[in-house]
């Protein structure tokens, strides 16, 4: 995989893109943070979206599929919310729909051009009055450097803004892929996770967008678990204008190639952002499996042992307990020979050997030490078997993550 | 489902089986508690064991397994040791072996009758002088009361010791089981979970001694979640000498039935003291997922509402966030109609309805505040549209959790 450069500007990193946020008051709060978010491209993107597989949809969720399926993969604008997920309501569904009909309103596109995604709290009535109050002003301040204004308004506990842009010279011209993310609680790999809102001015079919998009969430949000809970409201939303001006990639080939490795690129990035601000989390966990029989098995074994709160909290006292990396291994559901496995851990400050041949191998618990005190702990897996590697995003489970979830609501 | 008469004695409670246990320093411990147990059956034992389905095995898992293959299904005694797991170490095997040929030669057995269990840290090795000098003082203190002994033996973080028993008319004849348990962290429902050993006087064929204990187990240790971590020693045992002098169960009928009754109140009762005593647990949670189209609907969807890290943590607060619990029903693999799910919360200060059709209700944040406080919580789950029902039992996620395996090996 080439390097791509990274380049500043979040969601409107690339050309056509406006953003804006603001503070609308959905749940009050004396600080008066960000709360709604839009942003709007000056022409049609192909869109796709990957969204949660939780039984439990928020209504944003559903009326954002209706309208793509209606538009066949064709949005202008996102309109997205914190502090409220607008998630088992009666109204919910009326409620996203006229979120999207204020947007078209004011900007002059038809309603199922219009993408919407809300977060926050689950099963309380979405207060409407903010946003109809909101969006005029949203409109107005929509600028092609909004993006921070966005990326803010749509944290809930996260205590960093996500945003992440490359650019990639695709087809012989210069080409941008920009995202922004929330997430921090409630965060488990099956489907996308939390919100992600990633645009690019590449010139690229629908049909390619999706099968992109599938492809890298796979490998990148699909690896990261911050406490095995599924979001009811994940979304994860591609769109692309074409601004680029580059040939239209609408086949497997060298340009599709390229711009499939940027795309990893920034949602890799956006993946560590959100595994690395995981509610309370103090250390990265970086989980590499190596030499497996295949890609699947590379990543049911990562995830597993990113998944395992025993380790997350040996991780939380550094503390190098590898027999509880090895049982997380062990209960993957994979085929391997758990006989041929070694684990190293690894850090800034150095890598040891902690088990071979499913076995543990004498190492200086001084040495280890060091390597754990640091903030972003790598753990490898050799299964010896094949030449498939994955890798998976996590955190430590800390006392903070308690504290942060046991009174989330008030 | 009768009722049965709780008695003491725990795995003593039934004829003919002595226990004993004591400290023998397999780990430096100042307050000496117990770390080695000895049960001993009079008469030879109808046995059959389930065990951890993590890849990574204790070596004493194996040793046990080929020695019941061996006698098929034939055993009289049981070693077993704290705070050492015995496995991942290359020499596990010759030691777990180890310690049944010292058993057997002192009690004049066949080393291939003796089941051997550890529980403790992974991948330290196993010394086994402390267990040379043990075995003999063990079998000289093995008494008809020694139960407490042995209980209190095999426990690792576990605050409290576990045992239960019950008497029940067999055949016209009193029969008796009981069982102890240890287990607090490292728990999740997948085979038997922790270490189990259940004695019984009742005369029952080893056939339906093995097809009792996977029916109960189903619905007992394999419905109870601590953490997710499925332990590489998982044993539960059951033992029946047949002293009672019933006739002997040699296939489903009545007497049958009654065994695998009380057999699940023993097991529930167990399990129920193990989600309590769950690492760090403040709050037994009991989840009742009632009206499901068949068992195993039933008993995912109350496992994934026992296994949510939020919904766990929201417990701990005692907060009615009851989006958390539809949340988890939602991802709960299974099939059926979210739209029609009722959720209620409960303990012995009340019961309110927080979600009917899948959508929240109005209720008091005062009288719901009321009922989380209590120690002892139930979550009721109707999915209306069927008639099978299941418990899944589990605990509160707490700081003391993300304190006592921040740093387990120290």
């Amino acid at each position: 995989m080439m390097d791509f450069k990274y380049i500043d500007g979040g969601v409107c990193a690339a050309q056509g893109f406006k953003a804006s946020g603001l503070y609308c008051g959905i749940k009050e709060n004396p600080t008066r943070k960000n709360d709604i978010a839009l942003i709007v491209s000056d022409v049609m993107c192909n869109t796709s979206g990957v969204y949660t597989q939780n039984k439990v949809k928020g209504a944003p969720v559903i009326v954002t599929k209706n309208n793509l399926e209606k538009t066949g993969g064709k949005a202008k604008a996102v309109i997205v919310n914190s502090k409220n997920a607008n998630t088992c309501n009666a109204d919910g569904e009326e409620k996203a729909y006229k979120m999207c009909s204020l947007v078209a309103d004011e900007i002059g596109i038809a309603p199922e051009e219009v993408v919407v995604a809300s977060t926050g709290v689950i099963g309380q009535i979405l207060p409407i009055e903010p946003i109809v109050k909101a969006v005029p002003e949203l409109v107005k301040k929509l600028s092609y450097d909004g993006n921070l204004d966005a990326a803010t308004a749509i944290m809930t506990t996260d205590t960093v803004k996500k945003e992440y842009a490359v650019e990639a010279v695709i087809g012989g011209k210069l080409c941008r892929i920009g995202g922004m993310a929330k997430g921090s609680g409630m965060i488990h790999p099956n489907m996308a996770t939390t919100l992600n809102f990633i645009t690019t001015d590449c010139a690229i079919s629908s049909e390619m967008v999706k099968s992109a998009l599938s492809e890298i969430v796979k490998i990148t949000y699909n690896c990261l678990s911050v406490d095995g809970d599924q979001s009811t409201n994940d979304t994860c939303m591609l769109m692309a204008n074409g601004l680029a001006g580059n040939a239209e990639i609408v086949s497997d080939g060298e340009d599709y190639k390229i711009f499939k490795d940027a795309l990893y690129q920034v949602m890799a990035n956006l993946t560590k952002m959100l595994a690395k601000d995981g509610e309370g989390a103090t250390k990265l966990l970086t989980c590499i499996c190596s030499t497996a029989p295949d890609l699947d098995t590379a990543i049911i074994v990562a995830k597993s042992v990113i998944c395992s709160p025993l380790f997350k909290c040996a991780m939380f006292g550094a503390d190098a307990n590898w027999g509880r990396v090895l049982c997380a291994i062990g209960y993957a559901e994979a085929d391997f020979d758990i006989t041929k496995v070694d684990v190293y851990l690894g850090s800034s400050a150095g890598k040891i050997k902690v088990c071979e041949n499913g076995s543990g191998v004498e190492f200086s618990e001084d040495e280890a030490k060091k390597i754990l005190v640091e903030d972003e702990i790598e753990i490898y897996i050799d299964l010896n078997i094949g030449e498939a590697s994955a890798t998976a995003w996590g955190c430590d489970l800390t006392y903070d993550y308690v504290k942060i979830n046991g009174d989330y609501r008030s």
